[in-house]
């Protein structure tokens, strides 16, 4: 194993300008912001404008990048069947994004990679809801271009139009997890545009990162497991059998992070609201994250495992009317801002991105035929 | 910069089993066979059994495995019709084995990595020829379960038998390119899995990778420079004019090899036979490499600019038949038996491969409300 690093752990592959996260403080900056500065104050579309300008648009800006991005949500009637079909044999929601991104450029003249990026985005919201409508047995809403991508996303999937406070809270979610380093999709994207490919491959390439369960995949169950805590009324009792068992608590540690995450108080500050007047479910959520960090540190006094940013998203999702089942291709619609940035980022100071193995194989083996086998 | 390994040059990312270079003595190896030995006498399904299981099939093994692959090929109607849609808007066809390869899992339960791999091999060359056919104006031909892989390749895009000469012409070039080491497209497809994603993933976001022309792109280009070079009968003259505008010549130099490309003998050997009796093309071919190296190295005597795969791949693959427009997708037709190998490999033993970034841009920005803008 010498002089291999399987994780590429502490090795720096591109310098950026979209986001910074410092582990130990728990801090976050992207485009320039603290996370909690830019999520609650923000449209997608300011975000999406400062990661790919490096600037937020004035109003004039804001009203043209706005209708570029609404005028290029529609997808072709042949990706349609396919994520009919994909929803008639019940495929996870993100087979539905990753086939959907990858025939994203149907129907329309290859452009330049911005444009081309900007259709990326403002597709994603239009693929998944189509997906869940045919699941539901419902058809697809055709996108309102008048309605903002955070508005139309809630209007697609739910054919209302959505009250004010959802769309806040999911463009404060959209917002919180738009972008985080050189996460493992982010890198996909970055590793695919450095042999010069195109935007809607890093696009497709990135989606099927983030559905692998060590990246984007805890967020449901995450739910679940409130869901049944609830339900229990004794949080400890079901940590200390989790933790007994040897199990893992989803929700909980992160690469990167020694702290709690710094996108856990934003989402959760923007979830309690949706709460108001419930069961007291947030309140077992509050109360469940206590009792988990306290019986993390004296299951695991050597590891820092703090809350992380999949544990609210939950809360926040749940409490806007997401369904459960679309919370990693929602993680999808949000994180494509940072592929599309960073692909962009890639292609404007190139290089191929092109690590070594070490060879642990046979050598020198020579050939039998058949007959001789 | 400092710190910053941008193309990851030098770092072994992972132990592999499956293919090792050396870049100085022109040597590959592909599952303990020097690819000279594999890529001649191998059946391509017996080289796909040696990178998946280690070994080469017995008789009955091989008879067993060839059915296995043959009963995965079909794609359902929904991704024909997708195809079509690329091929109508002349998508390249790279674009349509990215939507098919997306797709792969449509019409299927999801099994075990392993036998998603082999569906996720067998189905490549049914896309690639399904949108040919429709390119061409044609139905595509269903696949023929009696015929290997490559010769109902061949099969599917001609609706001929093909004869065993470019069946074993075709053989050789899938054997000698199948896999080499943690290029692009297979370093894509271990970070795809590497978050415990799904084989499909993987070879979609490979095959998105390996659309770039710094990866799989080249061939095309060279064999339009053979035929130029043919057609003016100066090759001297020509590779002249292209050094002095600056320009670099496709086909020659690696980021691993020092010397002349091994894959380039196999394919140049296996390529010969069919310009028999022809115009003389492969003499032209022959020469014009010559006439290359010689140049490159009065040019620019400091690189070491060898002959590379690309170069005899156009020669191969146009003897052979295989439209010249499909180069890069039957280079994914090879390819993705290594990338699903690397792609088991990785789940073997895993570890979520996330790199880090240098942060170059702004902080502490403060939020300016848009009327302030």
């Amino acid at each position: 194993m010498t002089g291999v690093n399987r994780g590429l752990d502490g090795v720096a592959v591109a310098e950026t300008r979209l986001s910074m996260m410092d582990g130990e403080a728990g801090e976050l900056t992207i485009g320039g912001f603290p996370v909690e500065e830019l999520a609650d104050n923000a449209t997608f579309e300011e975000t999406l404008h400062l990661l790919f300008y490096d600037r937020l648009p004035d109003a004039e800006e804001l009203s043209e990048f706005r209708a570029d991005l609404a005028a290029r949500r529609e997808v072709s009637e042949e990706v349609l069947a396919v994520l009919q079909r994909a929803a008639d044999e019940e495929k996870p929601g993100m087979d539905a994004l990753r086939v959907g991104a990858a025939a994203a450029n149907l129907g329309t003249e290859d452009g330049d990679p911005e444009s081309d990026a900007l259709r990326v985005v403002a597709t994603f919201p239009t693929i998944v809801a189509a997906y869940w409508r045919y699941r539901e047995g419902n058809d697809p809403i055709a996108p309102d271009p008048d309605l903002g991508h955070a508005a139309n996303y809630l209007y697609m999937l739910t054919g209302e139009r959505p009250d004010e406070s959802a769309v806040r809270g999911l463009e404060t979610y959209l917002n919180a997890v738009v972008d985080h380093g050189l996460n493992a999709s982010t890198f996909t994207a970055r590793v695919v545009v450095s042999t010069e490919s195109d935007v809607v491959s890093a696009a497709t390439a990135a989606v099927g990162t983030l559905k692998g369960p060590l990246h984007g995949g805890a967020p449901g169950p995450v739910l679940d497991m409130l869901k049944d805590v609830h339900e229990s009324g004794d949080p400890e009792a079901y940590v200390r059998e989790k933790l007994d068992a040897g199990e893992r608590l989803m929700g909980f540690g992160h690469r990167i992070y020694r702290v709690r995450d710094p996108r856990a108080s934003v989402l959760s500050s923007a979830a309690e609201q949706f709460y108001d007047g419930d069961d007291d479910f947030f309140e077992t959520i509050d109360d469940f994250e206590d009792v988990v960090v306290d019986l993390l540190s004296e299951y695991k006094p050597d590891r820092e495992l703090a809350t992380n940013v999949e544990f609210y998203t939950a809360a926040l999702l749940y409490g806007v009317g997401v369904p459960q089942e679309l919370f990693p291709a929602t993680f999808g619609v949000s994180r494509v801002g940072g592929w599309m940035a960073h692909a962009l980022e890639q292609l404007e100071n190139n290089r191929l991105i092109r690590p070594e193995s070490e060879y642990v194989g046979e050598t020198n083996r020579s050939w039998t035929p058949l007959a001789e086998r």
